[in-house]
């Protein structure tokens, strides 16, 4: 039995199902692979909380240096948020020699490179499965699992919040606000969740995914993102008469001429399993050169899902695997240089929705511009005009140049042959 | 950049994607982890034959020697089928120290506790993430990323030829017999497809997950294993009118007296994620402590999705990941003592197609011994009587003891309300 040191900066919800697990299931860790998870050290803002699960003998400290300067502490679990603050104190724990298991995804997003070097230079690791979708392993999987395959595509829901607003708006017909409030009620968004709904979140997690799938840095401001506050019940609606739910869909695919990134509003078929990925749920559909095929679903978020995936790197580090994953993997150290694909450029299918005066002509008017930039309509639906004679034309297309379906929309709204501005958005 | 020499034992579907992925794609280990695999070596019985894909300068010989005394060669591909000559090939690589990579389920699940102990003594791995599920990388998943939780349940669709059955019988109306032949000509069944329809193939994949997940030694009787080859379009029909598909599931759950191990057609609901594993794809549901639930699906054979694992493995080993593996994980080593539930003990919600004389009393006969021992009736249905006056009921209860319910339809079998003996069915 090899007995190892654990230092946990940050006692939050995250921490807490850190602190849950190992002291209620310590004995796991034994019975499976002979390692005694010793959590001795607790370094958190407020010591003197009270908490609901005891730290046992672990120290508690407000002092990043009873972690860093304790030689017997090999591993250290960063629950920081932020890239401030969180950014030094895990730095500060590289330079002090201890390998780094971190949840925080806008820090590997975002400063990734210059933390992976540093960790190089002090020959540690950071370790961050917790990072993207939770309790799901999908990091390893997508590492290690599909080392064998070229990524064709990753598809994803990444942001449990936004899923369960958009599950009770489709589902239960609520409202989005109704919606966000019950997700915060239910501990599922942050008291601000702007990084939530707008999609940066979502775009971080892409981000870190793509690195390892492309195996190249990916810059954050490739990845055109767009949330999920604009949509209204409209929209839900719509999707459902076109045969598809509205997901905040992650989407890396690699074209010919480079690499497509976004975060979007996107319909989701019905028959397409990712479509089945409902409330605070998670799912990342891959598509790969030998696996085919593949889907994960699980968690995302909450303490006991993401601590699970805290504890998998835990013991990856101790085990001295993790050791060989960072000295390997090209990713961490810049990997191949990308290209990245125009947002004109992308190709997707699109769903849009116009609104016409109900009259003869308009539905050629519109069919003829659509044709003219080469979309192909793949189903269309008209419904029955409104009393003010407002009739609503809804299109899905087969995949095209996002910039030729744009052209189309902005050549209608300006012919007059819409009411209101078309509403366009990307269909799975 | 690393040169690591590869031997390969085995040239069949799966050696043939092996040797695919590194004709065509050996430049991508070398860019993802500055790995150069070298396929020297491959040993078959038939080195004369015509191959789809060249195995570029490789030596090609049908002498093991070849390989086991080849100093240059760190790591075996182990693509042989069986238990007997498959066995000494896989022991003579590990007593020449080589590292086993293998496909092989059978082997694993029967002599695993002999070969990995022959492992330790020569201080080598065998890794074996292809013999489950193809290119889902389940044992990884199960064994390192879940390796924080406690498994409470696996429900798993493993064995693509009676996934495929199953869905050509329920989606397009087809028999058993014109089913398995469309499998056979579409290379996903064996010329003898028994060990596939029989449920030993699941089976030995089961014990394989559930050796992993519980951590310790299962012995094959303990998995009580049915197949397919009774099932009727009248059972594929009753399914349907429930509101659910037959599956060949799976299933391992701890329960508090001991381990629930089975293979059997199971009706799995239709808002289960995996009644959506359709065709010859392969599921894994994974009920845990912390992750909560978690689904991987994907392809779970055929040479490409299979070589994806196998070459997953070699990064593995070759990294010197999977050493630190097998030394740390106990299930390699006997693991815990694992206690068994008896078939009569085990809990499970059922299905059951009583056939039976249209007249008065006998639905409450039925009903009536059904609450005597104890099924609590969740959905019932009863069809017109047809021209001969037999009717069928049809019923499906909430979980119980399997005992209880077999008992149950003995009863009402040995009473004389039913025409035909009564079919009995797990449902998830």
């Amino acid at each position: 039995m090899q007995r190892k040191a654990i230092g946990l900066i940050g006692w939050g919800t995250v921490g807490g199902g850190v602190v849950e697990i190992l002291s209620r299931d310590r004995g796991l860790f034994a019975e499976r692979c002979a390692i005694d998870l010793d959590l001795t050290t607790i370094v958190t803002r407020d010591p003197g909380r009270v908490r609901e699960h005891s730290a046992g003998s672990a120290r508690i400290s407000n002092d990043i240096s009873a972690i860093t300067n304790d030689p017997d502490i090999g591993v250290v679990v960063h629950l920081v948020g932020g890239t401030t603050e969180a950014k030094d104190l895990l730095a500060a724990c590289l330079k002090a020699g201890k390998h780094v298991v971190t949840a925080n995804k806008a820090l590997i997003a975002v400063h990734g490179d210059e933390l992976f070097a540093l960790a190089a230079q002090h020959r540690v690791g950071i370790a961050f499965e917790a990072a993207v979708a939770g309790g799901i392993p999908i990091i390893a999987a997508l590492r290690d699992g599909l080392v064998a395959n070229r990524i064709h595509a990753i598809s994803a829901i990444l942001n449990g919040t936004c899923n369960f607003i958009l599950t009770k708006m489709e589902q239960e017909n609520w409202g989005y606000d109704a919606a966000l409030a019950e997700a915060q009620r239910l501990g599922y968004a942050e008291a601000d969740p702007t990084l939530d709904v707008d999609g940066t979140d979502t775009a971080h997690k892409l981000a870190i995914l793509a690195r390892i799938a492309f195996n190249g840095r990916i810059p954050l401001a490739k990845v055109r993102t767009q949330g999920i506050q604009q949509l209204t019940a409209q929209d839900i609606a719509s999707a459902r008469t076109m045969g598809a739910r509205i997901k905040l869909l992650a989407v890396a695919r690699q074209r010919e001429s480079g690499l497509e990134l976004r975060v979007a509003p996107t319909l989701v078929p019905l028959d397409h399993p990712l479509a089945a990925v409902n409330k605070n749920a998670n799912g990342i559909a891959i598509e790969s050169s030998s696996a085919g095929p593949t889907l994960l679903t699980g968690l995302g978020a909450g303490a006991l899902p993401t601590a699970s995936a805290v504890l998998a790197d835990v013991i990856d580090v101790v085990s001295g695997r993790y050791q060989a994953t960072a000295g390997a993997f090209r990713f961490f150290h810049g990997g191949s240089d990308l290209a990245f694909v125009a947002e004109i450029d992308e190709v997707t299918a699109t769903y849009a929705r116009f609104v016409v005066a109900d009259k003869p002509g308009v539905l050629a008017g519109v069919a003829t511009a659509l044709s003219k930039h080469g979309a192909n309509v793949l189903s269309i639906h008209q419904g029955q005009a409104d009393p003010a004679g407002r009739a609503t034309i809804e299109v899905v297309t087969h995949p095209l140049r996002l910039g030729s379906m744009q052209a189309a929309v902005n050549e209608i709204d300006r012919s007059g042959l819409t009411i209101t501005t078309t509403t366009l958005l990307r269909r799975l």
